[in-house]
């Protein structure tokens, strides 16, 4: 089940660079191993913006919640999201 | 390049059903071709709203816009388009 | 899996008095329909609007999709969906 | 009397996390309290937000400022009231 | 207990002026009859608007809703709901 | 001459209390006085809300801005003013 | 006393243009012989727009309120009204 | 060439008094002597706002840009600027 | 002195193509002989809209207001406008 | 490829004088290489406000991105992004 989740990141002015580093760092591994197990299907930087559009394929919201609950960068973010299904004028085949 | 355009279906309801369901079968045809030739990479149903999540791989932004503009729902559509890059997290080779 | 969907109907001011009482009937039919079923779980009037809050219950995205498509009223409805999870806080188990 | 309440917590992000889990625990406390007595009727998780929908069941107006100025978290919350009534579709004879 | 209502009109620009009339007159005397009720406790006229804020004084939501969707000029109305209690603040005894 | 004034409190969350205790302590004061000279007609507490919504009666709009620039708590103050006049449908002689 | 109207004219694109003339004629009227009289003691174009930012002195809001109302382009009008007075740093004497 | 500006102040709540005195005792020098040489046309307070409407008299955007660029308030302040032209239905010789 | 001007054209489903597209042809003619004139300084299509974004070079306000007053598609369009002025950086000549 | 770049800048009020005019400096220098190399064709400062409006020349969307990014001001900026295409009316041969 398909979910497009919006993630806008706004760390404060004042926080110690190897403290975002290190925020950062962890960031990058949890979305890497997300993706290596196909929960987190899509990625893609907004341009100009501290920002990505994301798709995801969880099994249930519970699920949508819980891992973007456990993000690194998640206090920092402000996170929208939207339920996707298949389009009927789709031709492929694993985009449902 | 890709770009992430949202669009939302606003057709007339005075709009008589035949006119409305010759449209839709004109895009729906004019969505497949390109998705074959691979210029509309991927689209989704927004759940509840006669809407669209869709990403374009163009060449430019001229590109875009013509595929866009020749929708044949785009007199009835609103859109709003957002330029996307490779995320730095990626590891799907091609979301670039 | 729960979903909360906020339903606004505006029906145009010139529809025929027996044009718009024929969807509301219809209308009524299909909610209590799905109610009985158990998709519907609630349904609430927002007290001065022509408007509801509901909670569905359905398996997926999809389904949730089809049955707002399928609403008498939905041409005529701006309709906001948010999917829900189980509040740690909550002591009811069937709100999950 | 039923209200649907959407509460969005804010909490500051140098708040010790000492300060902010004590102020969990009384915030859960004092919620299932709530709904034991019936007065708060559900409370759901909003998926990917620190947020959530809830319904109360109160006497007055009055009654629910009392009940909302009192949480534990308030003074971090963003709080949407709507006033709700019985839907003339509604076949869940609790649901007004 | 008390709601704050402001209600906003917006007649068709093409009505005829007779029809028009005829329900402001309804309006009128619906208005007049339910302060007389002391259910519309206050009425006043936004300067430069045509538009009210009005203060109810009912018994319930339902109540209020019914009051309000039987009004004359209730489908050309754009109508925000709040509900009100005393402040600790007021020396006025009624302003509860 | 009336204007509805709806007043929203924020305070910051780091006051000490005893400081926030004090300026609640002079507001109050000062509203009831002017509630007692006839010029703060009503206020009422927004249920759910630190905010109130209020009626003034002043001679002119400097004296409604002497009144509220004075106010204890306006720096802390998101204030929204609208101007009154008497409605025609309004049956009550003072509401003007 | 003085208010700020801002005024901006949607006329609907199907009106005839003697009908659209003669409004227009009579709205000049109507402007110029308040401002000959004090009360509409400023009138500007918004460059670019079909909107204009006026200055109205007069002796109350109800007298503000006739005055809009009455404008042979009302019903084609969104308006927006602030509520005026002398600012501490002016050096001219009738801007209060 | 007249533009309107609309300047919102939002003082730092914790900024000394002396400090907010000092910048504002050069803010109204400042004022007073561009509404001498017939720059700053007007200045009206908005009621119950720590803000101001003024119409300003300049050769150029250039101009305009530097007079509020060096406002001793200006860190502090939201700013709209709007463009106006002479009105057609203007009976002001000035107003231009 | 220059300004961007934003224009978004909405023509109503309901005109005729002849109509359309006479307006377009006289549209072109008239941006075309404007740009020759340098008051028009460019002009490019926004992506996926049909809008512009434009730099206009005129001598004053009202010019502008009554290039953009002229445009044969102005009663169907919604403009924004800004006033601009040399940037400090800038190592341009003419962008003043 | 075209798009326009709107940046506003919000510098914190209490970065000390010599930190800010360092970062503004080197923005300067780094905006001026990127006009010098054709990246950055215009840049205009907004009337009244710490913004420029700017349209960038780039090969592609990451370009765009990677240069937004490196910007010295960038913490402290909000953008917005438009693509831009050649307009069928445009007679400038690099406006494209």
């Amino acid at each position: 089940m398909l979910f497009k989740v919006e993630m806008t990141v706004k760390l404060p002015p004042d926080m110690p660079k190897e403290t975002a580093d290190a925020i950062k760092l962890r960031e990058k591994a949890y979305s890497q191993e997300l993706q290596s197990r196909g929960k987190w299907r899509h990625i893609w930087r907004v341009a100009g913006s501290y920002a990505n559009v994301s798709i995801f394929d969880v099994d249930s919201n519970a699920e949508l919640h819980d891992i973007l609950f456990a993000l690194p960068l998640y206090p920092y973010m402000e996170i929208r999201v939207d339920a996707l299904c298949r389009h009927p004028s789709s031709i492929r085949d694993d985009d449902k």
